[in-house]
């Protein structure tokens, strides 16, 4: 049960005519979204990490989804960032690794990658997991559409 | 943290130019949609509950991911297949209620649900939780491309 796959290969990018519409070749537009995705990544944790729990809820779309594990279904920015406020209380030092992107279509991606976390208490506690995140073109910018991950314990 | 979305309105739907190519208003592709996951999450459940792994691996693509909890990322038709085998020595019963499905251009769509399970030990334990599954259509079939889920506790 431990295949951890690293799936970056041409015949991974979604359809041809849904990007041929970009005027870019297949390989680039994944190496584009990867490149992205990790920026925004970027900005998630460091927010997440100084418990700007607003400034990570703005990351997301309107009507996304969170599914944490241990929760119901979290849905809407607002929901949103009452969870990410109260779990930043309890958690920092994210760190989020992307595995793989995969485009599908024009204005979406589907994401895996990897988390690690410490907990607030002492000693602080390592939780490592794993995610996917599907995210979204809206206008001009991508958010976070469904948000979820569990732990490999 | 219980807003249980039902999200099912016409701008949840992927962008307009998305579908327009296949002469369908957003709405009937988004119910489409649905029907046909849910007739495939029959198949799923009906195939797991009596422990035909093979049966299950073959509604993923090859190259699908899935993320259990408490387990490393498992990649690719036979390592699901092995996944599933195991675990359904250990489950069954197994219930898939779809909540919400979002295509994503024209040929993925993204679906959230909860699910049931019951436990083989004695007394079954019942187990109850979320998912995502990222759906990608392959030829003419629809297959499950990501899957990952967690429990609500």
């Amino acid at each position: 049960m431990t295949l951890m796959g690293f799936a970056w290969r041409k015949d991974d990018v979604a359809d041809l005519d849904d990007v041929a519409g970009l005027g870019l070749g297949a390989a680039p537009a994944v190496a584009q979204n990867k490149a992205m995705i990790e920026k925004l990544n970027d900005a998630w944790t460091a927010a997440f990490n100084k418990g700007e729990a607003a400034t990570v809820a703005a990351l997301y779309t309107e009507d996304a989804y969170v599914l944490p594990p241990g929760s119901a279904i979290v849905k809407g920015r607002a929901a949103i960032e009452a969870f990410w406020r109260q779990a930043a209380q309890q958690m920092t030092d994210a760190k989020l690794t992307t595995i793989d992107v995969l485009p599908l279509g024009r204005s979406a991606a589907r994401e895996i990658g990897t988390v690690t976390l410490k907990t607030k208490s002492q000693p602080p506690q390592e939780i490592a997991g794993k995610y996917v995140v599907v995210w979204r073109k809206v206008g001009r910018e991508w958010k976070l559409a469904a948000d979820i991950w569990n732990t490999d314990k």
